[in-house]
């Protein structure tokens, strides 16, 4: 046969489960959009079609569910761990397992006095609207022995109206570009780490507070940085949370530069000392770039950030 | 001519402008997307193509920049006024402005203990993170003579994880819903509201302030309402800001039910006691409509809340 | 009470059925995305939350399900008409029924000589590729007595790369724009039209070969428009519909103008003779209309098109 | 130091370039959007900021747009080429570029009777309408020796509505799934393949022929193949492609199960006999391989097709 089977996998993708947990009266979210990707001896399945080494794919959505109650949802790191553990011991044929998983924030609603009863004498701990900012992803993999986790964001827009140069740049026949001593920088930060903890011998890092490190870290390596290159503002964030989280090895970031453009006003007779900007969709720059704790071999994908 | 032209309108859609504001070393921005349409003595460029009475659609646009300059951007509303009247005013076969505006909502970024001084010796008070709930927008009219401002939110996802039922409906040979008794509410808020101020002479309202407080009233009717109906929990929302603000006479809503199906986990031995739930996308209700202040006209049009 | 319930409507929106019909080996697909949107005697459930007038939303795609298999699908515009009747007709507390159906079209797949046999003996004629291009659109409404079919379609774009041209227009002190005698002409065309047909005494038209014949005219028109402006053009288009279809008596277009800008290669020292252009995204012009045939009342909403 | 740099790269993204060639009266489209992505001595700009090695993105747009006068567009591939040669050869510090191109295809509008003159008195050979299915993408690599081409398509959705099973996987104690001895098969395929082409002292492809026969061959095998798993299928697909065109080596599907799920009509008296299908959104199945002609070392990235 002049043609072989190489990397595969499958699963159910985009599985959205929401979990309800109690605390008393006060109610407690968790929404994730969970995806399965298994792959093991797949061989015949391509092949001939037989189905025998094959878990449905609606199995392991049955499971992403059945797992919600039976482990809860900690962070979806912890869950995307129960599951990858299990497809990959419970199914001889599986021999890796990979979860994304994607959570959308919530925040309580303030109410009058937030003390105060409603209708039906319970306080309003129920109620709930959606943060709406970056969307938290996470990766978990396992191949029966190691375990890599990769989190990160998506999406979280963030601009710095002053404190931004471009100039000193190479000049070919084909740039026209002007050198800028005062811009705007605003991108659309999307960024992957991977944390060293690879194995159940090792003490696991508390999934929730080093996201909420980590991202914080990001937000103000990018408002404290004065920048000369949007390059130099990604490494300062990358810099940081390495330096700052001793459980990351290794940091991706992909950044459009979403560019602003001053508006010429003087066919108006008016002057634009830096206050009116067109926003501009495409093209855009795009800048990507992996930061790595010094001696650590990077593993983050080239477009780990696109996903 | 067995064919005649009715209604119609143009101008220059998405004019993505940003705004910055300096207090000092404070920056402030107004981030908008303002889309223009004009009507008036328009026969001849449709019949023959005669643009004599075309402000062309750049032009518009140029103006959108101009005057976020000249009058700067004190609100959306505000905005479009200026806009709105200009077109009217100085454009003889011009006869009516419609100025659509988006405004995204920008937050600054906490550094480290927000007084700290960083590289290049300011304060941090010119970052800012994109809040990336709700959309606000706001529609502008102006004939000349009279104003209408409909002004609202869109996509302010919002959930109350308990407090809602539903039963008690009609059932015909095609209905197969069981009635419940306790489920999630969840929808996507989006609210179109009229303001009472149609005239120069009138004084205007805050518009700031006003869409600040109906989007407060809103939210807490939401979660202060013990649900027997989407339609309930909507006039419940509507009813409190027509109550609460007298410079709104009108307001529409359009509310998806965002359907979380409690998930059976019986096949696999597990009491699923509301925490488990399958997010869905397609199909979803959708709950229309318009409150009204006792003995107003409606103008809102049904689609308002679509666009 | 302070405030009352004006316009209002609820049902199941976005209901995708697929329904495929057998002629021997010869499959034929209907891909519709029906919303149901019904409007009656519903005060008491948005003042109480009583349900006792309320057909679920779940019943409604009930309903939709099983009339796909009790009529089958013959075209949108009668598929909507059972069930816009069947509301209606069904429950005293339903006045009125708007049933919007989105249709996507599919081709069959040519195979290498459309006569061979494949593995499994039977000829392919089960096999189908999405055409992608325009998305086809109708709305019904009925109110018991009276019909209303309006019907169109959305995103079908459309280039011209020459005979056009842009040029005396009115000049204010905002005005840039350069003349243009030479120029890429490109749209999205989004239109709806409305049937004269609005009663059951009336014979109906052939629905498929109205559509596919007003399809025709409006992508004619465009090709064979030497345009002045996109105005010109739209209403060329909308005649053509009217004078050609009696069936017709309004249609509306909306028309974004989808900038190409010729790019400015002087600089590199090359001449750019209406070769090389940038399609840009935001801002775009946006031109609607309604071309009526004489002496109708117009009855499309503005924003028909948008939805 | 404790942190290093890993990859990185950077370029201007999603340049929007409409080439219009004419041929006599006859003109011709090529519609691309095209992402630079440059790398190679940037640790400078990452560290301390200096911009002394880059090329601005300005830059690169701008080559993009002067390539398209100076070379023309033949294919996107042969584009590609010309670019990356150019940023490899002509800058030192750069020492790999990669670009990516999606490109948009358009079909000439058929007019009456296409040879009828039209006002303006031309033929209509210059009026185009999007086709609107698939996406054709490429990525060229050239890192100074060795080229690399991956070539595919995005999103051509694909349905057979018989001869598709699924039966004789494997069970365990989460699954509830029926066995299926007739379903529905629908997808988008997302394809990438990889030419064997790597070096200019080979003879290239043609292209766009390659493209044309790749498309179809993916088509007939899809329609072709009696399917027991969308596995088998994808596998069909793959071998079909490597064994019918010997310039390509290895193809990567993705390919979601896009489920027709047989909505159960019992309730309502009625049988559906694979008649009436809802079409499901989340979750879908997800199936990804490689296929490889025997004895070639696979290159395409497991997440290619997401891009």
């Amino acid at each position: 046969m002049p043609t072989i089977l190489g990397q595969n996998q499958y699963g159910k993708a985009e599985n959205r489960v929401v979990k309800i947990t109690r605390d008393g009266d006060t109610h407690h979210i968790k929404d994730l959009n969970v995806s399965v990707a298994l792959s093991g001896d797949m061989e015949d399945v391509h092949y001939s079609g037989s189905n025998a080494n094959v878990l449905p794919t609606d199995t392991t959505k049955n499971t992403v569910y059945a797992f919600a109650k039976e482990y809860g949802i900690e962070s979806a790191e912890q869950f995307g761990i129960h599951l990858a553990r299990h497809f990959v011991t419970s199914q001889e044929p599986i021999k890796r397992a990979r979860i994304r998983i994607e959570e959308f924030a919530w925040e309580r609603i303030a109410t009058s006095d937030n003390n105060s009863k409603f209708i039906g004498s319970d306080e309003v701990n129920h109620s709930f609207a959606r943060k709406g900012q970056e969307l938290r992803i996470t990766q978990v993999t396992f191949d029966g022995e190691k375990w890599e986790i990769i989190s990160g964001l998506k999406d979280l827009t963030v601009m710095n109206s002053t404190n931004s140069e471009f100039w000193g740049y190479v000049k070919d026949k084909y740039t026209t570009l002007k050198e800028a001593y005062d811009r705007i920088l605003c991108t659309d930060v999307s960024a992957a780490w991977r944390y060293s903890w690879t194995s159940d011998d090792e003490r696991m890092p508390n999934w929730e507070k080093s996201y909420e490190q980590a991202r914080k870290h990001i937000l103000q390596a990018f408002a404290e940085t004065y920048s000369l290159s949007l390059q130099q503002t990604l490494y300062q964030m990358g810099a940081r949370v390495i330096n700052s989280r001793s459980e990351i090895d290794e940091i991706r970031f992909s950044l459009p530069n979403n560019h602003h453009f001053l508006v010429d006003l003087e066919p108006f007779g008016l002057k634009n000392d830096n206050e009116v900007y067109f926003a501009a969709d495409r093209p855009y720059g795009l800048i990507e770039a992996t930061i790595l704790r010094d001696g650590v071999e990077p593993q983050i994908p080239v477009d780990m950030t696109n996903l």
